[in-house]
């Protein structure tokens, strides 16, 4: 069986075209239902960009923080924000910002039709019924946020995504210029979850031809913009990148670098972006080559990682770590083999965290 | 303003993944509308395909033949078939085959719901209802038409597409298994449809990054493909970069060659793929690298295109190509840019197709 792959429903790309998310809006708005909700990362409090927002009366605008990896509580309670308003609470959820706050509007629009948390639903299939109309308008270029059906949330045990044909966009707007002020230090680990996303994918045992194609031209991209400097081109190579990385999810499967990641932010709380960088740092052995290619970039953009994150961890979190890291069985058959808990065993991951 | 690109809803990919066919038209059945129709390439008639298709009680099978490219009669005649049934005809459309059958799916899906002739949509959005639910199985890569919102289709006019975001399949079935069997011509000149349109997207100036991208990696495997011998692995990239052929059209156009292409097939009948062919080695002047690697391309394929094609052609015959071609302003905008009047002139034109 091969998964029969939902995409997105529409699509549009180009500089300035944020500006078109207020007739796009248009066709869904009717008398009916409630308003617009807009899900947008306070970052962009008090900046520009809110007033570019097509806001109506009757519509909402909700700031969500996400300085902090976002959780099944954070999601339970927008939804019960959001349906304080009525028995007809909204026309659309549209989310603005970075993978997080996608993750957020695919996880809102699915629970404001479906019983009890977020956290009922951390899994593979779980919803049963479709989500209401959402928009993703991502600001930032690496996770594939936009484009996959994962909508990833630390939960009350594990961090973990709601994975649901339901929980894809029905409609994404891809702006280039959205992503020109973001400080050169996040661009790069967003942008780094593209490649080594894509180096987990490309060495797994799960790839077919459509993933292979995504991934290497989504790496072919990625190694454009970061063996070179920062240019408008480059933002929108790192959008693209983005969308095919996601995209090649479709018949492929993270490695090693994400198993191990889900651990260490499920404790330290670290973001996706940052933890995939300092857990692929301490890779060499999995994807030798890589991991110097990555280390290239690194220099090349100023960046360093940090250092002993886990030195001070008691007993229990680095156990916590090891669970969530080992809980994660696809990740690791994709990239060691249907043997993998043969080469993978708790000293082994203890091992690694404590070089990172 | 950017084009709000419509999606392909659903995609699975995969050796075998045909027999995942049934499954998903029985989410699909129900008791209130009629069968699903199924058209399918009478090149497959007697062979071992037909017993593969889930046919059931109620449903029907249409054999179409595509020797000759399809026309808006076709169609007509199609949907007065299929709509002699009853009230509610049918539940939904899947068309089996290459290009040609893919449009002919495409369009008799539209058909089904909008009034008059295909002839009355042949153009740009001129589409008002919803089609019905409508699957794409192809068994020919190149044309990209399994992921495009173009039917093609020979009117009473001249070869035009009905365009709309309606045609545009609700799923595709993507069988690398099911290009098995073609012929080395037939293959080489499909998938030849490929190359040119990406040379000519390429090479356009319409182009953004998103369609860049895919051209790129189309061109890329389509010259892993063609600078090679024929292998199973072959037949698989072949199918993706038809894909990516086709998603790339999203934000680019076709060029010199397809609107001379166009103007051929009119007047002579030549199917798209060799009509392309014969039009692309005339045009060295447009795109020299491109053809240089086309003709290698060939020689490693042992093709020898057919030559004077034109050559007893009456004065009216020019006159029609001639102005099949000179129509297609957007190919010669993306080609040439704004100024094109300038420098393609009906005896520049004529001259080109004496030449073939």
């Amino acid at each position: 069986m091969f998964r029969n792959f939902k995409m997105v429903d529409r699509l549009v790309y180009g500089r300035g075209c944020l500006a078109q998310l207020e007739g796009i809006l248009e066709e869904r708005r009717n008398s009916e239902s409630g308003g617009m909700v807009f899900l947008m990362d306070d970052v962009f409090h008090g900046g520009p960009l809110p007033s570019r927002i097509p806001i109506r009366d009757g519509d909402r605008l909700l700031w969500v923080n996400v300085d902090q990896e976002p959780t099944t509580v954070t999601v339970d309670s927008l939804v019960e924000t959001v349906q304080s308003a009525g028995p007809n609470p909204s026309a659309g959820v549209i989310g603005v910002g970075g993978g997080s706050v996608m993750d957020l509007a695919k996880a809102v629009s699915v629970m404001l039709t479906n019983p009890g948390s977020a956290a009922d639903y951390q899994g593979w299939d779980l919803v049963e019924n479709s989500s209401i109309y959402h928009v993703g308008v991502p600001t930032l270029s690496g996770t594939g946020a936009e484009v996959s059906r994962t909508a990833v949330l630390i939960g009350p045990v594990r961090k973990l995504g709601i994975n649901s044909d339901y929980s894809v966009f029905d409609q994404i707007v891809l702006d280039p210029d959205l992503t020109a002020t973001v400080t050169d230090e996040q661009r790069f680990y967003t942008g780094m979850d593209c490649y080594i996303h894509c180096v987990e994918s490309l060495n797994g045992t799960y790839l077919n031809a459509f993933s292979r194609a995504y991934g290497e031209k989504a790496m072919d991209l990625c190694r454009e913009v970061f063996l070179a400097e920062r240019t408008p081109e480059s933002e929108e190579k790192l959008m693209i990148a983005s969308l095919y990385g996601g995209m090649s999810i479709a018949y492929s499967q993270v490695g090693v670098c994400h198993a191990l990641s889900y651990g260490l932010s499920y404790v330290l709380g670290l973001h996706h972006g940052i933890g995939n960088c300092v857990v692929f740092d301490a890779l060499e052995e999995f994807y030798p080559e890589s991991v110097d290619e990555f280390r290239t970039m690194c220099d090349r953009h100023g960046v360093s990682l940090p250092r002993h994150l886990t030195s001070s961890l008691s007993e229990d979190q680095f156990n916590t770590m090891t669970r969530v890291a080992l809980s994660m069985d696809p990740l690791w058959e994709n990239a060691l083999g249907p043997d993998w808990k043969s080469r993978m065993t708790e000293d082994r991951v203890r091992e690694l965290y404590e070089a990172m």
